[in-house]
């Protein structure tokens, strides 16, 4: 995309800006890493497979194609859209999220069937990422009760730690339940991150590991941000989840670190001189865009090319009606800060999917100010109606790659050319 | 202070922190920057002498002691309890900041006597630093509308460019209009820059600067924030600004860009290897506080002694009736991302105030997360409430300097110990 074909971007730092969001993505991708965890491994009784998450098709996929024995039964759970095509001997299953719908519920019905009633020589092999929280439940309060009460928490601001000392308790599989449930078989777990830390509860709710958070800490987050709850969820709130598991083996195949360092090594071969922010960003995405605007700003006119690094997962909150998601936000809110410089700035989810969207994020450079002006886009109102989607749609600044097949976060850089 | 005698601090990081912040602010005193300024000067005629802003003292007491001749007049006005002792020969005026009152009005119509009927022979030294939109001031409307009108802007979260478009309108001094007044008299003006990026028509509003801003701009800065005018200030709004000025020279001796070079000298002196981030910061205060924790929780056990340097003026959004500034704000947002780490995150004003507070900024560590705790403190209420005063005066984590006699915005440090 350059000037040339009627687009408003800075023709080299757009492409090198889907060279780097793609380059990273695709060092994080399951295949090779599922392979290698499970390589080697051998089984005494029957596999169990479930696959869980939003990179559950990409992982399932991988473990079918290396397991030393052909599982038992199998189980894709994962977002609508991400099944690319069925898999020999294993059920693809879809549902929604980031809200769980019917199909979550089904798809989590089966995958307790299929782990039922198992022996301790079987094997039950979990393969979970980013996305489970809502794909897999159990709810123990009604579906309807459930969706409100995560969207009573989305719109909040609540961030996804307080989410899921939430969630786990409303659930029959989270925070360590989906393993109480496996017993006495094995649960070998094989995790991709998708949360800032690595903090094993907290991914996918955390379905298989003993559970770090208490009741107290979940009914103070529900005061927090004053949801409204039955007297049933209430009572959910104050039953404790599992605190010991002995049947569970878990491993961490990608995180957000990974995703830095590899869109570090992008930029680097690139020619950017490369400077790791942060792999645990969890500010306000606007917040972010702006203060990275004023990172290369500052450098501007030094003559250096330089990348500046943000890894991790941003917060939005919702103020308004529009369409968008925390990487468009944070894209968008840098554009002012870079106008006429020769910079980008660009954000993506590495699951491909930010927000409630079809864009994996934003890109912002040194022209698309003005391109936003000469549109009738004002980037202060944009943001305060959340509808960054329009906003870069309309000067081609949506990063678009569909289902990636991982979920290790976010990305955010900042690319600075030494003119 | 240290743990030893009941504070709540880590010694060497709290001593480090006084250490680089003294030394930043030594470093962009105006005392040697004014007396370069002025060395070899010659003058025809008669010189007055006219110092407004935060600096003004400082910085008149620097042009006395060093002009080749005696002002035939000299009057500084500055903030309440800026003028440390009287001065020969010079009137040392004080009033109201952020909000104008009777005694800037009153110490504005001094300057404008001295100032008035001069010939072409004269000249009028011009001693301008931060604080000069509110101390220097000429209504062209009531005083009580003004000081709505600013209290508006100020609650509303316009930043100061905004701000200045609109005031410069309102007054008969500000956007070039006291250089008209000069005239035929040549205006020398030495300014002691408080706005990033150093716009020499928005220092002090820019008395003598021929106003790059537009009543078009204004009249949209008016409406955006929905600001509450009478019929005569919108007639005020209506009436350009002088776009060309004859008599006037200008030279700028002390920028944030200086004050953050100082701050990163101190660090390297002190060992930490130093990243500048940027001198440009211009985003929302308590989310600056979060990215600059989010930075050094990243490189926390990397065994680095690291230092990030962001030097600018954040925003705050008033949300609630407490008692701070955007140095506290954004220092307390940092405390829970560095808890528990050998880290500490400060921001400091280099004219020694924060907000409507006695504390030039905050301080926090490692350690004030759990200090605030056993203090019954939340960081998230107390910035709801935009209470950081309060929390970190707990925790003894106000920075206090009292006035340090320069004003070039502010400078944030995160400090990571390399263990």
């Amino acid at each position: 995309m350059g000037k040339e074909n009627g687009n408003c971007m800075n023709e080299i730092l757009y492409r090198d800006a889907r060279q780097i969001m793609a380059g990273a993505i695709r060092q994080v991708l399951p295949d090779i890493a599922v392979g290698q965890a499970l390589s080697g491994r051998e089984y005494s009784g029957k596999v169990y497979l479930a696959a869980i998450g939003k990179a559950a098709w990409q992982m399932a996929k991988a473990a079918a194609d290396c397991l030393p024995v052909s599982p038992a039964a199998g189980i894709v759970l994962t977002k609508y859209g991400h099944v690319k095509h069925m898999l020999p001997g294993i059920v693809c299953l879809e549902g929604g999220h980031p809200v769980p719908d019917e199909n979550s519920l089904k798809g989590t019905e089966a995958v307790l069937n299929m782990t039922a009633d198992l022996t301790e020589d079987d094997t039950v092999l979990l393969l979970l990422s980013g996305g489970g929280s809502a794909l897999f439940e159990q709810p123990l309060v009604p579906l309807e009760e459930l969706q409100d009460i995560t969207g009573q928490l989305l719109a909040s601001g609540a961030d996804i730690v307080e989410m899921n000392r939430i969630r786990k308790r409303l659930s029959g599989v989270k925070g360590g339940r989906f393993a109480q449930h496996c017993a006495p078989a094995k649960v070998e777990a094989v995790i991709l991150s998708d949360i800032v830390g690595d903090p094993l509860d907290m991914i996918a709710s955390g379905p298989v590991t003993p559970d770090t958070s208490t009741c107290r800490q979940a009914m103070a987050a529900a005061r927090k941000y004053r949801l409204n709850l039955s007297s049933r969820a209430k009572a959910c709130l104050e039953k404790e989840t599992p605190k010991e598991l002995g049947n569970v083996e878990t491993r961490i195949i990608g995180s957000v670190r990974q995703l830095c360092a590899a869109a570090g090594d992008v930029c680097r071969e690139l020619g950017y001189e490369t400077v790791l922010l942060t792999d645990c960003l969890g500010c306000e995405a606007r917040e972010a865009g702006r203060f990275l605007a004023d990172i290369v700003r500052c450098h501007a006119g030094s003559g250096r090319k330089l990348a500046f690094l943000a890894g991790g997962e941003t917060v939005v909150s919702l103020t308004g009606h529009g369409m968008g998601g925390r990487n468009q936000e944070l894209a968008l809110a840098a554009a002012p800060g870079i106008a006429g410089l020769h910079a980008a700035v660009f954000s993506v989810g590495s699951d491909g999917t930010d927000g409630p969207t079809d864009a994996a994020g934003g890109y912002v450079d040194g022209d698309t100010q003005r391109a936003l002006q000469e549109k009738g886009y004002s980037v202060s109102e944009a943001l305060a109606e959340n509808d960054a989607y329009h906003a870069l749609q309309a000067v081609n600044g949506l990063l678009i790659t569909g289902p990636t097949g991982t979920n290790v976060n976010d990305v955010a850089v900042a690319l600075l050319q030494g003119d």
